[in-house]
């Protein structure tokens, strides 16, 4: 295993959440494939004033004021681009990869100014290509961009079609481990807390994607991911419940042959796959030890206790700035049951009032999904408000 | 699923085994896609003729001459070739692809006939790569010809390595159901007989295969057959059991990535791929209900009750004309004990004498393998008539 002949400039935007950390912890393993260029933080300013001694980047993107105040008081000799125009500054500096893991909505500017500037994305962040997927697809198409998934359902779907037609597709199967709570009945989570929530079975992930698995939006939202990233029409876009995730996602082709990526739990991996593309590494992390692993299961889903995912399919099929309204919901609703404003299973009371509320429009510019996303969140702030005096 | 600008012209030998009785299944729903040229049976012309009648080949290759008479009889219109130079006759018919499914070392000439006539191949028959492997993929990469596997094992291989490198494979998993007697202690199977030996649990095969399968000598000539296929070292193929034969093998990628293939225990789906390749087609068959199978697992083969693996391995390991000597003592004990002269527990006894007995040369030529091969038969046939008069 050669070292690549220059060392490849990679920048990670945000890198002091989950997806960051174990980036990092993968680009230290390999000191003479990846020179850092640019990190970024929200609020989180000396978890980067670390890292920039660490790895030592050229430019640090700060949204928050203060942390930006308090990081430039380290005097680290980097320089410091601020605000939320200063993440699209730091994602439009020259590289091979920029690994895009903004939470949320917010991605979806540093995700554009990373493609329209030519660089490479490594996309962690799904929320962007449920707000404007066709957008973002189309800029990559016209910059010559490529666009790799890190979610790692994606990412085996990404290493299942590698070689092979699209049009061989029959369907995708994205398998589900069905979070904390699946086979629960309903009546047990009404009292379901944030702590509870984040506690994933088998993936160590931030908070808000957490809470996204256990009402199982986390899956809708990777349908309508996956129809953006790989082309396909969510009625090709299969769930099957696996609740081992050893498998982490499937492709099966026409004539009935199904490729499957299998692998550990850890996003080490795919994080590590998306930034060597299209080279392979040896992976510093354990293996799958085919032996010593549990049973493999797959299940029809029984989604009647989650309505997350049938209003994400609802969505996906209506098309246009639906998904962007479901997310801006969804998003809203989950920071509000974060901050105890209400219950878990009013996550999806709210989503669906919302879709309810709001006209989705076919227009798919970057004007449009931002309407449809502000819209979204003021009819989900008040239907949450409703259900806060109803309490 | 437009059908080829012209059918694809294809030639099955021999087709009255279980493998071309699949294929012409196959053929028989694509009427569009596949034009037959040539069939070809050892004994079975009766079979035969009806094959004919049906798929109007122009070739009949028949190798018994009493067979070939009664062919003839029929008056059929077909042009009949015999002997075994007449199946080498009809392996150089030009064609698309010729499906290789003789059984056993008889296999090779036919195989090295089609591939010199610069036909792609098909091949169900592993015998060939275990004598002569470094030939036939050399032979097949001075024609520029294809050799594409229909075991399901190598064919999952081949479908899992498609479009990746093969410098990045860090091992490839060959998974073994175990055969019938997997698990059972090696006393109870002294009075197996040739009818228990050749019900397989899950896959329905030809005669010969399935007692390799009940010894687990079909393994080991499967880790011969990929070494060649795909050009790994015998340590580099290791074997897992997976008594529910539905991942019918997999790839690891140094990255620790896992790619593996999935599908029921049908040999049309291999049959299909390799005579559709590089194109897909919808499948006539029933598909893979993932969520209606049986839980999946692997375990670490112990196959200290079945030599016939380490005896496999030792040849490989060997390399030259060790792994045809291998091939030759096995078959010539298959059949002895297929007619009752042996049990069932001295056909690794009939290998491994053998292998101790016949030095093995590390000149891979045609002339050496065949020497080889006829050597190792011979002395086969003496350590079996010594078992007899023991008996």
């Amino acid at each position: 295993m050669q070292p690549p002949p220059r060392k490849r400039r990679i920048s990670i935007l945000t890198s002091t959440g989950s997806i960051g950390q174990s980036a990092l912890a993968v680009v230290r393993h390999y000191p003479e494939w990846f020179e850092v260029v640019a990190l970024g933080a929200n609020t989180q300013w000396d978890v980067l004033a670390e890292q920039i001694r660490e790895f030592k980047p050229k430019y640090a993107a700060v949204v928050d004021p203060y942390a930006a105040e308090k990081l430039a008081e380290e005097n680290l000799g980097v320089e410091i681009l601020k605000g939320d125009e200063g993440l699209n500054e730091a994602a439009k500096v020259p590289v091979d990869t920029v690994l895009c893991a903004v939470v949320g909505a917010a991605g979806l500017h540093p995700l554009l100014s990373a493609i329209g500037a030519g660089n490479r994305v490594a996309v962690a962040n799904k929320e962007p290509f449920v707000m404007a997927g066709k957008l973002v697809m189309e800029e990559a198409a016209k910059h010559g961009v490529a666009v790799l998934p890190v979610d790692s359902e994606h990412n085996a779907i990404f290493q299942c079609l590698h070689g092979y037609e699209k049009s061989d597709v029959q369907c995708i199967h994205l398998t589900a481990s069905g979070g904390p709570f699946y086979g629960k009945p309903r009546e047990t989570l009404a009292a379901v807390t944030p702590e509870q929530a984040v506690r994933h079975p088998t993936w160590n992930m931030g908070e808000k994607i957490s809470v996204d698995s256990a009402t199982l939006m986390n899956k809708g939202l990777e349908i309508v991911e996956a129809m953006w990233l790989f082309g396909l029409p969510e009625s090709q876009i299969n769930v099957v419940i696996h609740p081992q995730s050893i498998v982490h996602s499937m492709v099966e082709y026409r004539d009935g042959n199904i490729l499957a990526q299998m692998g550990v739990t850890d996003m080490r991996f795919p994080i590590l796959f998306a930034l060597t593309w299209p080279e392979r590494v040896d992976t510093p992390m354990e293996r799958l030890d085919l032996t010593r692993m549990n049973v493999l299961t797959f299940a029809e889903p029984d989604f009647a206790e989650f309505p997350c995912l049938a209003l994400a399919r609802r969505a996906a099929a209506e098309g246009g700035t639906a998904t962007a309204i479901l997310n801006a919901a969804n998003e809203t609703a989950v920071a509000a049951f974060r901050k105890h404003h209400i219950p878990f299973l009013s996550i999806s009371d709210v989503v669906g009032a919302t879709l309810d509320a709001c006209r989705a429009s076919q227009d798919y510019s970057l004007a449009s999904v931002m309407d449809a996303d502000a819209r979204a969140r003021e009819t989900a702030r008040g239907v949450i408000e409703q259900i806060g005096s109803l309490a």
